[in-house]
């Protein structure tokens, strides 16, 4: 991921494209990327949308968008100094706490609905 | 980012929620979360997004929504079986392509609608 | 809808919030709202969603999520001089042109991925 | 609105894309045109987005993208029987509260983090 976020850098910069990236811009380009992955899956099943049964045609696509996403929030992150990984992390741990086994169990329900 | 992926499953997998994770459903919480994202940079300046600028608090915020939508594209790249890092290297030397320094200096315009 | 257009104007004026509301910015507003009814239907089975199935609580909320959609793009178009209305009238007659019946029956695949 | 809602639902009937068109999927339909509407923004600024200074090709775009969100918003809101301009009524009144004048005055910031 780090050669990613140097590669990343040294794009914008040959093409002086630092002036465009904020992350509010970048914020707004990873959504427009987000809404491509949706026009693939928007039609389809669940199920059809599985490894195991999604059509080599969409997986390539599937594949193209989630490549531009991750570029965009390595960008984002970048732009914030902000450290994935390191991040991920600490929100997996929190996540166990606010979602706990015995709670969640065959339940996805935000954690701050479930009283609802 | 593997160590993620292996616990993001066990994640999934101690409460039962693989039946909740189809790349379509998946898709739409990162949708969720990429809105969340919006939410926090909306009413703010660019300049105000800027590592610089940007206050504590909405920071604080950024770092927690990058680490949700980082979640969820490691799932949905798991689910599908894709390598996120491999794809995105693939999408920037395209872009390189798509996108040369003499015709992309200052100009981001998107590579379909150049000559509009 | 024009007493509408009237009320967020006026609500808008009320708080000298136009100096927030510009397309980008509402556009992203727009998004955020997307996001939040996202949340609803994410983990929803097809069926859960329908009218026929779907709880209270989700419908309630699912009500008050269209309404902020509605607010946004009746905002946004205001700002930019759109008849709604007008254009959507005119973006049907082109989609039955584009999705023509004896290619489209059954067949939701978007009209320039028909052949791939 | 109502003649729209007629002429969306006959336009579905005639291509048997009810079967396509729960909740759950149009709300993704509306994700990804809402990502279209993105793409027009995303590198602009907020300034090139007002209608004194967008240029013809944006703005033409911009309605086009509209006229799809309101089309979707329409159609989902007609699958779950919902009235959007009595909700918009509703919602603006709500919003009266939240979002007293004395208090939102030059400032946009979310009701439920205002005291952050």
């Amino acid at each position: 991921m780090d050669n990613l976020k140097i590669k990343l850098r040294q794009f914008a910069k040959d093409r002086n494209w630092d002036q465009f990236h904020s992350p509010k811009n970048l914020s707004m380009a990873l959504a427009g990327e987000v809404g491509e992955l949706m026009e693939i899956f928007q039609w389809l099943k669940e199920e059809e949308t599985l490894l195991d049964n999604i059509n080599e045609k969409n997986l390539l696509r599937a594949k193209e968008e989630l490549a531009d996403i991750f570029i965009y929030i390595i960008r984002i992150a970048d732009k914030l100094g902000i450290d994935l990984i390191n991040e991920a992390n600490k929100k997996i741990d929190l996540n166990s706490v606010k979602y706990p086994v015995e709670l969640s169990k065959d339940n996805a329900v935000k954690y701050n609905r479930r009283d609802e």
